[in-house]
């Protein structure tokens, strides 16, 4: 077996992410049973996700020496007895949800809940904090269960690897930012508002647009990500010129409102003094969303936030313009995305040449052994999404 | 014309309502345009609604000398030369909703947030703060304009009048309790929980009920209103007992979830302690609903609580548990009911003896000239849903 | 193990079945590949179907020598190393679809055509002509592949025991009449005619009825089985007075129309005359539907039909009246029903007692060993569902 | 008034039309009712529409004398009083539905199948058989009734002006297109089929594009519109080379199958021998759609068709592969298209640059004298869609 020396990136505390070496991955769950209908996977790709930031910054509870990352691709290298539809030698990506297949949550695709993959709470992940202890994929190889159900398998080997960059985002962001755009009723001829230029934020911009969206807005208050964001076609709003979002929406569309928006954000929301203000984007886009509208909120928010500079917020409470939303009769859409259904049809969009998402994000490969200089310089705001290498292969 | 001496409901400041003569109606706009897609009806009936009560209370900006009412039924005895299908001497159902029938949101059947009828924000309805100025029903002759679009005609003179105090229900809390229970995702097989034990909250558990649901709990602190629910077939909650809502949802079902829950309580919610806590009941609700579970929010929230014990609710703003709902990947839909999606539909359900609402509500006829009794009985707590007869026919 | 001496309900060739000694179910599949993912059950009720009639009858290519049997109800005996979600003792509901859970059908859940279950054509059953090979379960024991994913559990064994004859409605006509009604539209307040007065009928008209249907017709030629729908509380329509359906539904609600229609005869289709029209009953649903309405096909068509009395329709052909169903805006609904979406919430439904299944398709038990007497007696109308009981415990 | 002497296309008799004077339109509806809620408008643009040629070519009962057209742009210069969101000088896209706005079916948004607008089935159109008697708008000015509720304003005129080619194709075809594309369930990374190569056809190609297929293949037997379809980005299919479509669909996308289907044929279909055979399309489709796929049909089936080669064919009776269809579960979806539930959307598309659609679909103007060429030309099959110019602003 190719995997027995296996490298990962551990997280070591508040700001510290180190690469080591970790266990080779085994058909064993995080209980201790002994599982045939998983797969190991060689890691052609795995990505540095705004998530892992989250924990990385100390905003979460996420003890140290947990192997970390959730946006895998990879190929199987070994299968279990019960794995009847792959083969080793298969690349595949691997959503970030862990899911079972089996019940009633992932029987209707709710796969970001899985009632079964963790025993703390519904929803299970990848090297994530409270998601069920599931090993991490920023590492040379990892062990993915529910072979079968989870993994999406790459027609064609050859046009896989040539496209390597693009399908690497189906595992979280791209899914994640379509998500977004879908429950916010994103539709053909929709003007859409995006808050956050980040890689989540682009992966809606992008899902809009190929929905047919007829402008695309992105706020953000950082300069190089808004030049980004305008570069690839959407219409930057500088959040930093002044606070009222809807004059800067009118001056590009007339009115001070649009159809759809989506909080590509979350609970690490900042005002336009800079300070944190985790409320702010959710009741900015109560604004500015049209009566009857939805809001689409991948962004995430959490139940603690031990970091959180006010109380309320420590324990995940938000001081919200109800009144408002209810007066416009919005919906509010939230949750881990169900990467699963998503993930079969955007990749048919990016293997048909429709879906430049590794450029929209502007996608960096770095090697497994820089990971930390990647998560420093992700966390200080640069315009790329950060794509590790395990193996050499994409350079 | 039959309707020139007028009578109606006028709100004369907080706690004080008056039956007092009033203008005759007239085929005119509250802007002063003459209407010709207008009727001008004998009302037949007409409800007090808890929404009623919210400006009697002072929990709102109403005006002083304004006509209320906005649940009416009536018999067309004049119409508008452009009212094409409805003619005098039918009997019909008026949603409460003021619209249009020509807007975006109107040919969408969001009537509920009509952009046309009120100049001061989306959404008009008859005698109602900030609603468009439509002079209110709970009168003897009321005018509704854009007849041919608004008005639901019974098909039968004599079975409607047969069935009138069902049918009074379907101007207003009939179908905002399915409002209520559709956007909370009720369906057949349910487990549905629903706060409130009012009018709209029996509506919405009537509404659960049809929908097929499985078990329809009613949670509340009013002893009566709890024991009449209970006669209805519902199971009460006595949210007197304890604090722990999820408990006592355990004890009825097994669990300490529901599939379904809809809020029929609003933002002038107590908590046990008998304190007004506007967020208790939304944040009860994301504890007791089930991941990737809908909560239907019929219960109003509004923009200004001039009433309101602290400053965030008295600009609308509640302190919610939105961490909680995000991990639970829930969906909060809110907003006016659009009484026109679904008040031919029920219409049928009770012509056909399917939902005996007036029942389940325990509808209680009284004089026009009794509305201030009435007001205030249902201010008190009284199980029972007040119908005003202005012409002595229900009697 | 206690299942070494299988009996079951063998095809021995048109209009000749046989219960006999078959083969011990084991874990295997039909291409012969040794499987962990499944369960031996012990069959506790088995029911026998219409569309078991059609393979008896001759109407289809079944081979002699196949078990029959897809309606299964049992208890777990013996798991596989791969079922994690169910143990022995456990009393689960068989839906009639074989499926896999990890295609991309059953991930929608259209496990009604699961790509992996049978080599010749999407879509597998237990017991049936070209369904994939899976042995039937008119029998005592029978393996059940995928049982985690397949298999729904009832939540306790005595409740379970007590219910069964309704319980066993699950594995197939509940889902499908519900199927029907659910593609038909059917909602609160629709006008629903159904096609048919067997079991499958009477299970989409139960299935309107806690939809919340305002009316239920169902017709049919069969006097027996009319009166006993009557008796149910559904409007019977007796096709053999005249062939103007439109008239006689006009006489029930006074108009020739209906919502929604279902279709719960399929390709045996008779007319008024007596004689075989395979079309007539399609091409009645589209005179009597709505503008924009549904129409909901349950009932089998098949591809190839040996008996049929014409060449076109010997190849699955219709003379279908398009041009009306088009100039109508109607939409059409096919296929086997996927039990998986409905089976949870009717089971709620039975398990809180609204919906009395087994007394509205009229249930009656007999032994295992008297099965073709049920199958005789069923083929010439009898208005009543045969429940086999193999055990000896329904008794 | 300056529409005092009229000019329109004059249907008379089987392959010919004539462009004559005719009556300048009333405030009056076919039945000869005074209305107020119409407009009139001077015809800036006006398409003739494959469906057109039905009835010139004979295929349809329309009477000798009638004036056609269905795809109307205008610029209203006369206004009834019950008119109160448009304004003279207002420019405006007319849907081809004649819809009230007021009958159950309008409220739905089901536009083309109003209940009111023709007194001889649902749905009414202009200058169409059949459709209500309201006069067609190829003609130099028309009325349109329900004007707050039908008519589509384009919030720029000079925008409007520069972008008429384009926004013309919102009255009809564009929507009847996108309507296919929806109905067949269409969305990101499908694989899609169109038959047809002719406006509608490339209206539903252009419509797939802009839903995010993945690719979108056209199929006809015309080599002109093939090239065309090519060059604007489709795969075209050349159903001349033989009848084996889902060779020819793997030939493409590796299997012989496709996602979602569209039928912008219609009745008078071909098959591979050059004969009529009006089954052969949709029978195609069942072939090469996938299971539990959607098949959208905005191709037109008719009631009569007094032209058909074969006596079913001659009363709407079409012999369908029921069985196939019914075996993959599939959904088949007909009807004349409700413009209003997509064109405010596309215009929005349109306006934003998103959706190319004269170019798609090879707009041609031509004066409105030159209507008789333009139909013959049409009839011969040219790759091109003919705009009518009735005040020769267009060129």
């Amino acid at each position: 077996m190719g995997h027995s020396s296996n490298r990962g990136v551990v997280y070591q505390g508040p700001g510290k992410v180190e690469v080591m070496d970790i266990d080779e991955p085994k058909f064993v769950s995080p209980s201790g049973k002994k599982i045939d209908h998983a797969v190991i996977l060689k890691v052609l790709s795995t990505n540095i996700c705004g998530s892992d930031q989250h924990m990385v910054r100390g905003r979460t509870t996420a003890p140290a020496g947990m192997v970390l990352g959730h946006e895998i691709t990879g190929e199987i290298i070994e299968k279990g007895s019960d794995v009847e539809m792959l083969n080793v030698g298969d690349i595949v990506s691997v959503p970030f949800n862990v899911a079972c297949g089996r019940c009633r949550c992932c029987r209707e695709l709710d796969t970001g809940v899985c009632l079964t993959v963790n025993p703390a709470r519904a929803g299970g992940a990848f090297g994530y904090v409270d998601m069920g202890g599931w090993v991490g994929g920023q590492a040379k190889y990892v062990m993915v269960p529910y072979a079968d159900f989870n993994l999406l398998k790459f027609p064609d080997r050859d046009q896989a690897l040539a496209k390597i960059l693009d399908l690497t985002m189906l595992s979280d962001i791209l899914p994640t930012g379509f998500h977004g755009a879908i429950t916010a009723g994103v539709g053909v001829g929709s003007v859409t508002y995006v808050a956050g230029a980040g890689p989540v934020g682009l992966a809606a911009a992008a899902s809009a647009q190929i929905l047919g969206s007829a402008v695309v807005m992105v706020g953000d208050f950082n300069k190089e990500r808004l030049a980004h964001a305008e570069r690839m076609g959407f219409v930057p709003i500088d959040l930093g010129k002044h606070d009222r979002l809807g004059e800067m929406i009118a001056e590009v569309v007339g009115v001070p409102e649009v159809d759809s928006a989506i909080d590509a954000v979350g609970f690490e929301a900042k005002g336009h003094s800079g300070k944190e203000q985790p409320a702010i984007v959710l009741n900015s886009m109560m604004d500015i969303t049209r009566v009857a509208g939805n809001i689409g909120i991948p962004g995430l928010y959490v139940t603690d936030d031990p970091g959180a500079h006010e109380q309320a917020a420590r324990e995940g409470s938000l001081s919200l313009k109800f009144g408002l939303g209810w007066s416009k009769a919005q919906t509010f859409h939230t949750g881990q995305t169900p990467v699963l259904r998503y993930n079969r049809q955007l990749m048919n969009a990016i293997l048909h040449d429709r879906l430049p998402i590794a450029k929209i994000v502007n996608a960096k490969v770095i090697p497994l052994e820089s990971a930390a200089e990647g998560y420093a310089s992700f966390d200080a705001g640069v315009a790329a999404k950060y794509v590790l290498d395990p193996h050499g292969i994409l350079a």
